[in-house]
């Protein structure tokens, strides 16, 4: 099968991470992947919501939305309906979880980061874009709390990136644009740790369903897709480790 | 490991799909699972949102809501925050799309079915339940739609039925209750049909990562667990075959 | 005039209250009326309105809510239209009154009450049912509350009940059905104390109106109705005196 | 007793109704009852509820706010806290009851009236004051559609006022104003027709409870001043009779 | 030109400014422009907003509504669309902005004053009449806090009034009535101190522009019509000078 | 005076208008101003509002939005407190009252163009900014419709652009940056179309008042500004003129 924009099954579309893209938060990262284009916010608050007030410890979430004009047809804004759209509130509570198994929220002290993902342009894959740049977005947030001294230890303990993988015409697919997407008979979302761990595996055939053997593929193309996208992580850190 | 409750690894709490529960709905039942107890409700409506109209195409879909006093404290409703809590927006993403993988939208012609799984009192498990018991009253409600010949044929192609595994303190555990719930490193919804395929599958570590082995081991659970769900589904609905 | 389901005139329906409905709340309470089915959760917790703050007084209220199947069709959420239902905000503030009647909110102490009344089925009578059932939820609270030695005296000072009555075809009726309610003239809840006083009165005549004949009647049926109610609630709660 | 303002157990407080008071409405009137002012707005609009869409029948309902300085201190406005209130909930819902009774929905034709009653000053006696007010808006919008040649006939079938009464210190008063309402042990609000039949009764007790012989004497007052308003309502009308 | 109602080009509406009209409110103004009618009440509460806490520093902010049959047509209320209206929260704002600045926030103390503006009938010139009855009821609020003894001096610096200015069929005109608003080529609202010097001046063209030479026209119309309310609001407030 | 960024007090910041900044929209543009981003997105939709049902006639309408981080702090998102920020409101309607001045409303036929200003970087000016380019992003939108044949002639009838000027420490400044912004005596917003005429005027002294001297000489900076930013719309747009 020749895929719409010629690359090969297991290739990830051409990936950017731009660094500092705005410059007042405390960590700015614009990932472009391919067509899609999301910035990713960090910002630092002093405060934690209330079942973590006097713990010691920290927190780190998501909000993620999509511009109106992020997809082919204009999107009402959720003000305009004062509702959070239930995709939204879906992907940004599996963007907080993924991104705090990145953390020691003890090391953080008691502070909060914002992961803001906004979505300035949408072809497939907003999601684990959202992931793998806001992870980038927390660690120069958090290098930045340590160089100033907030924080002694810098709080991330590893690499987390997603990656998309699904079957499209009975193949298995790394990186799904939004054609591919649309036409998938399975779509997984994978999130991974720099140390080969899956923190979070999403796996839906709305029109089909799949099995083991290609459970076992999309699971080898998200292992390939998470790997590159660790090296580019690092490298958009100034090359930090663990 | 003696898990709490004395039972065994691989062993499901017991489980009891009671159906007729409220005499309204064109399916109801209550699914009971350990002291998990969820009620659920299909009712049919003659339209379709607006994507739809005109299609000759019918729609499956879910809402999820806990009573407040469902859980060891109370919750406030979600009219007194305004706000559709988020979980619940998630979740009833989740039931909807396992519940259509079920359904030949176009067998069911232009109308809706709507699940609502109120839980009345939650013991860990609530979404997996409400998947398992809503796919007996989405059964109910469509047996009732061929009876009186409203629909020709019966718009459901397979038995759907969910589970919840997990890792606690390094085991791999079938059908977690509340508090091996909040122990749990690994923490995993396991969506299956009848066939054997995978629907739906939402693996998640927020306390910790997860490898291949014990995906393995985590898969072999949930396929275990579902097959004696379908075998319950099968009963409640009167030996229905596909 | 014969009733449908054959009753006379001065009769209730078969009524059960079934405690510890649920495991979580201090007091839980499923009331069966007929075919009406409310489940009342009272809970306790250690904090007050702001208009109470260090009164040392405590406070009790109520919420009260439709399932969306409680009915012969399906009523959206609260939540789906951003509002709580009028009639609700009606009921419940009716509830809030009547079951304030009968405590002694000081002996209560500085925290509240809350009544969830959840009306899982409805066949009419549902406020009244609502009321009745949630004394008794907040009876069974109470001595909790006591047996724990959390508060010193027992802060219920009577037992309070409600039921409904109305004219039916000009005929004066005990405890109306949904049949009955749809086709009365005039409607009436009686909210009345075991020592036989009037806590609320609430009669409309929306599609007619009534004389002080036809109140004095109804009223003699409100006091045949309660008096039942009490020594129901009194067995419920093991029976409790004042 | 002596009552706060001299008046005798049986008297009203001085009672105006402004016709005219604003120009656009349909029917506007300027209730005064001592120091509490309603404004009550009568707007006739040619579509009907979607429950009657195609019924030949028309509707009437009622809007009841307070202006945010109305009373002592200030209250924010509901869409500050973006909730109607539910006081006013239960009380709009009353008035709409209450004018229904009046009118002939058949005569009126498909289309609705809105009565808005926005309270200018509150001392006690608002909710009833919006049904005796709001009836003579509602008249004028009816009297000017006659006129119009809009309807044939006059929809309206009789005069419905109300007026408050209670129990304090032990006594039985007509029309509370609100140092009077605050210290009632039993507060009554009585909606009658000219012809003496009772529309609606809603009598509590939220600090004492009442017997058979204070509701006789309540009732009686209740009587005698709503004989006073339906002649006060038929001079503000130019004498109509039905 | 001959205008709708027969005032010269350069004339202000009849104009009136009921003090004392509800009493409740610590300042309470109806203002009369015409047909335009705005009830103003000022609202001193003892508290500030977050952002001057522990500043010593006072707030003076004004919220602006019509009521629902101010107009032709009936609008709908704010809380039925569960929306601001965004006209609404623009005039709100530039009320509390031109407000701002008659007062020294310093010698007001660490309390609040809202202007509440309610229109109760509206044809045309509603935000400025706010503006200047506004003024008023915030000048007997501030007399009386100076009365107690709450504040040691005046915190109003200057007197502030509002008027509207407009370009209909080419020709300047002062105060515009609805007809003309909705008519105008050009709309200016203008705000003014009695020192002459301007605090906000608002210009649209929405159905065409305007030049140098018409803005100076329509400045002069200002400063003309802002005299005379200065005078107006002067007589109001018992002489008070600055 | 110096400026901040040692601009001389009649210059504009570097400026540019980056067309095509996405790829879905009708017309996109990103305008940068200094340190202002704001996205500028148009999107043709075939309905216009209720009032315009019909008529034939089209309409142009904007929204305007801050990135949650655009700023020094993070500001809540809209629907997180369910309100649509009061700022936002006012600042919306200026920005569509000023482009719809440059707008056909026949010419557009009975369609609607949105104009979604994002602001993605926030460093005074956005309101201005948001008008200029939302005008370039305007007229691509108009050029496709034009250039597919879907209307005929051009709806755009002059170009308009929106400078900001005001007076910091005494000085007259054109185009004020945040910091002068927040220190400025006087802040004037001016809508200026390529004709010499104003379009929009708003003035505020919300630390100060300001006299005709001033205004004078603000507006012969607005002009200046407004001169050359239609030099850059123009090229922008492919040197369309009218």
């Amino acid at each position: 099968m020749k895929r719409i924009d010629g690359r090969s099954f297991d290739s990830l579309r051409p990936m950017q991470l731009v660094t500092g893209y705005t410059k007042y938060a405390e960590g700015s990262v614009l990932i472009v992947c391919g067509d899609t284009k999301v910035l990713c916010n960090a910002s630092v608050e002093e405060n934690v919501p209330p079942f973590l007030r006097e713990s010691g410890t920290g927190w780190v979430t998501a909000e993620y939305s999509m511009l109106p004009r992020a997809t082919a047809t204009r999107n009402k804004r959720d003000i305009q309906k004062l509702k959070l759209n239930t995709r939204s509130a879906e992907i940004q509570r599996l963007i907080g979880r993924a991104l705090r198994a990145a953390v020691d929220l003890e090391a953080l002290g008691e502070r909060s980061i914002t992961i803001d993902c906004d979505v300035i342009q949408a072809d497939g894959g907003t999601r684990t874009a959202s992931i793998t740049g806001g992870f980038v977005a927390l660690g120069l947030a958090c290098q930045k709390l340590v160089a100033e001294g907030v924080i002694e230890r810098m709080p991330l303990k590893r690499y987390v990136s997603a990656v998309s993988v699904g079957v499209v015409e009975g193949e298995c697919l790394l990186d799904l644009c939004y054609v591919e997407d649309s036409a998938a008979e399975v779509d997984m979302n994978i999130v991974m740790t720099s140390e080969g761990g899956f923190v979070e595996l999403q796996g839906t055939g709305e029109h089909g369903t799949f099995d083991r053997t290609q459970l076992d593929r999309l699971l080898a193309l998200g292992e390939k897709g998470a790997g590159e996208l660790h090296r580019l992580q690092k490298k958009a850190l100034g090359g930090m480790e663990f």
